[in-house]
């Protein structure tokens, strides 16, 4: 999403969120009611539709689990950058043993990847075929001349389609009708920043939770902040939602545990 | 072209030009007669399609100058990154002033252009328009699997038009006219590697043949090497191609230089 993308690169430079979303509607990428991009709806709509055309399988927007950039601060994205990853809008399909992964949120993405690269108000669509591999596409996804440009081939190509009677070529055949795949049972790697009183013995009840919880962690960093509060960052490895889920109310339990502030999942490692 | 960004992508990871093909062959990027990737054929029957279809007039490959990647070494592609540069065979095409200008040769590509992320067996094609802006387009160039898949989208697209009656979307429509723009009236900043005595003058002399060419220069690396011998390299800002070759058949003629042994056009440079 271009406008969200544009937002989260102005914050990558230290612009506040705020900002970077009143510079984004002066631009015009971002509409005055900008709800639709930051909290990602607009993600969802398309996803829904690049999935029904990948899978051959109708997905609607109420399908996909969609979040929202809203949630995401300076200082997430400072932390992602320490671990080697950006933060994107991520709006992500997949098949997974007949059940279709679909979603829409914030996503922690390694630098390396092609998809890290996209900056300000371009965007991208990354694709994973079994023969032909991996594929991107990117341009720019807001502003009034690419949207005009946009808009304009879509009219010329149902003209096209109208005079030789056809109804085009991309269209969901929708002649499958996979389930969708419960968040609970997704596997992800997840980023994880927790605030807490900085004495000893606090990091070992954690890990002892995330432990019963089959959750593995991968790196972690601690910074501790002003009065006694410590402020850790998990990187977890791969883990169904469901155990995260139930790890992070054992350890948002816990009487030395302030806050679990942010939770964003981890895509595009292992290419 | 995927078989050229695969050996170049090698050669900078300081493989050999002859060691890298071999293992291209093996791989089945590059055919047991590589001429028509590494002289830069394929490319230019690809970018004579590709103009005829966005400028709507016919361009075939004998009117493309065409240049390949043999004549490259290890240390053009050092002294590349050690300017901010990467090279790939680029094959482009330009309208400007009612005359196209559609080449393919080893060219200079700025570290931070999308082109020059481009690595191994991909290939990518980047459009700039009036309205959409910047456009680029990647995947994988070489080997069977992804020739193949491309091969069988071309046969079901056939199919699809033979059933609708349609001659399928992408066609030249050729209804202008336009002449092929003659290489020595293009204009491009030129790298161009130099050696010459190493002793005091030479880089006066030198300095005095571009200045009377209208050749100005942008970045001067100079290393000696052994036995009195000096190696420089010079990136120029634009001027004609014209001014350039008067310019090096001056400096060639010069008793202190022994020879220019490579010439790489830039192009991407103030984006």
């Amino acid at each position: 999403n271009g406008t969200t993308n544009f937002i989260l690169s102005k914050m990558e430079n230290d612009m506040e969120y705020e900002a970077a979303l009143t510079e984004a509607q002066e631009l015009g990428y971002a509409e005055r009611d900008p709800s639709a991009d930051v909290e990602g709806k607009d993600a969802a709509a398309k996803i829904a539709i690049l999935a029904s055309i990948a899978f051959n399988s109708r997905v609607t927007a109420d399908d996909v689990h969609t979040e929202g950039i809203t949630s995401i601060t300076g200082q997430d994205i400072m932390y992602a950058r320490e671990l080697g990853y950006a933060i994107k809008l991520l709006a992500l399909a997949k098949k997974e043993e007949g059940l279709l992964d679909v979603r829409v949120h914030p996503t922690m993405i390694p630098l390396d990847h092609p998809l890290a690269t996209v900056k300000d108000a371009y965007n991208a669509i990354f694709v994973e075929g079994d023969a032909v591999g991996e594929l991107m596409f990117f341009g720019q996804g807001a502003g009034g001349l690419p949207t005009a440009s946009a808009v304009t081939a879509d009219i010329v190509a149902a003209a096209e389609n109208r005079r030789s009677g056809r109804s085009g070529r991309f269209t969901c055949t929708c002649f499958q009708d996979y389930a969708i795949k419960s968040l609970d049972s997704i596997e992800s790697s997840y980023y994880l920043l927790i605030e807490c009183v900085d004495r000893p013995g606090v990091l070992a009840q954690i890990a002892h939770v995330f432990g019963d919880n089959q959750v593995s962690v991968g790196s972690v960093i601690q910074k501790s902040t002003t009065a006694g509060v410590a402020e850790v960052v998990f990187m977890t490895h791969k883990v169904s939602e469901g155990n995260l889920r139930t790890a992070i109310a054992g350890v948002g339990a816990l009487e030395s545990v302030s806050t679990v502030r942010n939770v964003i999942r981890v895509e595009g490692g292992g290419r």
